[in-house]
């Protein structure tokens, strides 16, 4: 019991220190894609989400989304982590791991749809604002979205079904990068007459390292959102993890050298990060072929969600309207079809879906559009085009090379 | 025992994780130690070996490589991952981990061999050639050659031991470097007069990182092959592992400063991967003393494999060669000298060397032979001088910043 | 019983993993924070504090650190890994973990406090007078001065506490690498007119990368310190480690920010260092609102201690004294007020404070000032301005791009 106890405790913290290095991912994918001007702003944006994010959520988030008997719709704001009534003992959510955990690893979460944003508004926006974003999203948005599934609330009395997040962390992050990349406009050159030019990211070998610790990550962002090491569950889910990941990067590999004549390796490692967010909503839940299937699907959409926002004139530095969006969605829904649970419906997931949409594009539009209003969103033109990094930050992030002005 | 079963599955999912993470090791070492022009190249041929590898894994590999009942040489191509007979439970692998675990794991390794080739063939094979190269020798070749030991085949029956793989990753992945860089020829540029030329890499930072992240990796790579979380197994093979990998860098280093006079970081490196191929064939039957010895021994090979390597001709980019098959075949032989256990002996260390030898160079010879025949394995010059990465992938790797030619 | 012991150990394998992957975290800071002429010596230092601490601790300094019955102050000198009476079984250490896992996780600590070093003396000092300071620090201070509490010497005694290592490992280094810093000078150009001038780091993403792979690492390095899996006692650890963290890098960023009106990333790392330097000592004794406490401390203590330590014209590249050092005090007292554990007093935290200054003040002055008198210190001021890449290795870190000179 004591051994159980102990060892499913372990699994969660390992996951959560895995789920913590995401951020490292993140932050390499993010500078990687974008030109060397800006690093230094998304390298701070990162941090702050991190370091922000974990405190707010000791603060509001954990009470907020976890509170227990609530209406259902919104707990309330209470301060801390108050141990539960029985303490720490293995009675506590059903021997899976101690209250301690629970925080930190729901913890290591929260910032995660915040990071989503700070990738899709790369080389633009203030960061005064962002920071302001970020605090009222990972604040409050994400929890209480959060608790209408994860807390028990409405949603998860409904049946809908989203394992890890495909929703709730993917595409509640995804909807307010589509709302900011809208509000925000594109960056100054994305678009000539019309046609979308490309803008070359600055460092691939750290884009390609960003997804392999992504895809490292979600080791633990998936197997420890079983809440427990359960051998078998925790097992299946690495397994249809990967195999998504690795359908979603080869077949995005595939359809963009189909459709472009080109071996893209940017295309390929959004595949795979495609695969991961697909198959999140139901890694426990899928067999090995279905979460190829669901990972293949994904990698698909990438290539045409690509080309598609940059179609309706959207500037997405990194793709992640396309990654975190698209395939957000498209894991969610594929519950309803592929799931082994025969409780799972397609209508209660799509419900599911149109809730968060609805949450996400109100909330980060009031909140977006009011930032735009009155202190500004966007940085100014000779700003934009010298780079974030002298004139918010004052630094240089490689002063000993030289570079190309672009 | 559920929690035994349990503790147990978590440190194989553990070593799984860190398995797939020497993947980031591999692609940082390579492109580090070779030119930027061709840094996509060789990310792109990594991500494609992880993602297409496991799904061959998935589809061929882990049932040939483990087939059961077999004629203990050649199981059979049957797709999927057939849940034993007797389910999940703490039965299967006599409570080591669960079916699922077993298949990721492996599948993990699988890749491997192909990325030992992937560096030594960088920077002028065709991609396309790698591609199929990389099919027929992860899908086929290394699941047929594992079974003969892993799969319980006439090696295991003959008393060959090999741990965790100094023979059947490494070295398999050797021969076919071996093979590989003979059938390529040189990098132009590389032997001038006769006499062999530095071409240095173009990141140390990330050639460093790489090592230490592959370090890292061997945690899993060889703790995870105890094939439970065995206390004291375990642990000691972590044990003998780092403390082959320090003597080897140590000594590698050492020798290195009085043959050149010059403190050589490279060397360093290269001491610590061949202090660690060399203890994975009998991680888990050495002594600490033994282990040192044993890493010292490959530190002090890889000099002087690498300048007789340089001193026949063959053009080694990243030093796959003096790594993954010197200090393979020496750690399989090491088996033989140093084993706690007296059931393993020097002649069929030596057998199965042999054994695995003969078949990595005639199907790697078979299959790059037919591939330069036919639809060529070596780039056009121009494309060699210019880069891989703007001929094959119509990307640069750091666009921003200023670069020389060479 | 079998599967608790098991799941014990398996945490702290895992929690050694990750302090070993500190190393990679402290090899991305030191070059990220200097210039790109001197990054192949910095690696070459850590690979070698690595390789060679490693090779000492088993030498040397496992059994003189933990003696068992000595006299409190100095054990002896045995070599190896004497395996104790009882074997393996889970009576040792209480079933928390087996004895090699023992040494290994005592021996990735044993590293770090000469890696704090190498950063405060970067760009200018010989390679070989570190390597012989390495050697005996490392092979002699480090375990002495840990024997005093961890080896259950006279300060364990006294009751002074410190859980992971504020003063036992952060200290030790820090008060070296003040003492080294002060004997070796500042750099060419670090001070004109008197006033400190700014030397930008060569690669803030690697810097900013190093930072994140420290703090995953402390996980590993608190989480350990626990020494077995107990649950509630490891994630209460985690949360506290996370916490003060996560408030030292926003106190650090915000007293920066209001100090000098920039929002410096560097300052907000080393905030975030701070914090988890400061909550060592008594992470496992912590409430959660105490940790943010003493975390948002340390991050203002980084802030002043940074400027005051080039108001006192020292000269410390990568800020290792203000970090390791000055919140390294500051964590241990803090244990003296803020420790749930009433047994823990100010005075005998500031007894223990004082005899490790003490000693490592002396210690480290005798060796570095001898080497100072006969080998020397600082390398040529040719040497120096050109970089010592290129003279003490022969290397350049980044051939292929074009670099400023400075």
């Amino acid at each position: 019991m004591e051994g159980l106890f102990t060892a499913n405790n372990v699994w969660m913290m390992v996951c959560t220190a895995l789920v913590f290095f995401m951020h490292t991912g993140f932050a390499f994918l993010e500078i990687g894609l974008t030109r060397q001007k800006n690093t230094i702003n998304i390298l701070f944006k990162n941090i702050f989400i991190i370091t922000v994010g974990l405190l707010l959520y000791y603060l509001i988030g954990f009470n907020l989304m976890y509170p227990g008997e609530f209406n259902g719709y919104l707990g309330s704001i209470v301060p801390g982590i108050g141990a539960p009534e029985n303490g720490m003992t293995p009675d506590y959510a059903d021997g899976g791991y101690t209250w301690w955990t629970d925080f930190l690893f729901q913890g290591m979460f929260a910032a995660t749809a915040a990071t989503i944003v700070s990738g899709a508004v790369a080389e633009r926006m203030k960061i005064g604002a962002f920071m302001i974003f970020t605090v009222i999203y990972v604040g409050l948005v994400y929890p209480i979205a959060g608790s209408w599934k994860w807390g028990g609330g409405f949603l998860d009395e409904l049946g809908f079904y989203d394992f890890a997040g495909s929703t709730l962390v993917h595409s509640v992050g995804g909807w307010a990068a589509l709302i900011a990349v809208w509000l925000l406009g594109s960056r100054i050159g994305k678009f000539k007459d019309g046609k979308p030019q490309a803008i070359p990211g600055h460092s691939i070998p750290l884009a390609t390292a960003g997804v392999l610790i992504l895809w490292l990550g979600w080791f633990g962002f998936n197997g420890g959102s079983v809440l427990s090491a359960d051998p078998e569950l925790t097992s299946l889910t690495l397994v249809t993890t990967c195999l998504a990941a690795a359908a979603g990067g080869v077949v995005a590999a595939l359809v963009s050298f189909l459709k472009y004549k080109n071996l893209d390796l940017t295309m390929f490692l959004n595949g795979i990060l495609g695969g991961l967010v697909g198959i999140t909503a139901g890694a426990d839940v899928m067999t090995p072929e279905s979460a190829i299937l669901i990972g293949a699907i994904a990698g698909a959409l990438i290539v045409f969600a690509v080309s598609f926002i940059d179609a309706i004139k959207l500037d997405d530095p990194v793709g992640a309207i396309a990654v975190h969006l698209i395939c957000g969605i498209w894991g969610t829904l594929a519950v309803g079809i592929f799931s082994t649970n025969p409780d799972h419906t397609l209508l209660a997931q799509f419900i599911g879906v149109a809730c968060y949409a609805g949450f996400c594009i109100i909330t980060s539009f009031i909140i977006i559009f009011t930032l735009k209003k009155t202190i500004g969103i966007r940085v100014s033109e000779k700003e934009e085009l010298e780079g974030l990094d002298t004139h918010e930050h004052g630094m240089d992030a490689y002063p000993d090379f030289r570079l190309n002005e672009h």
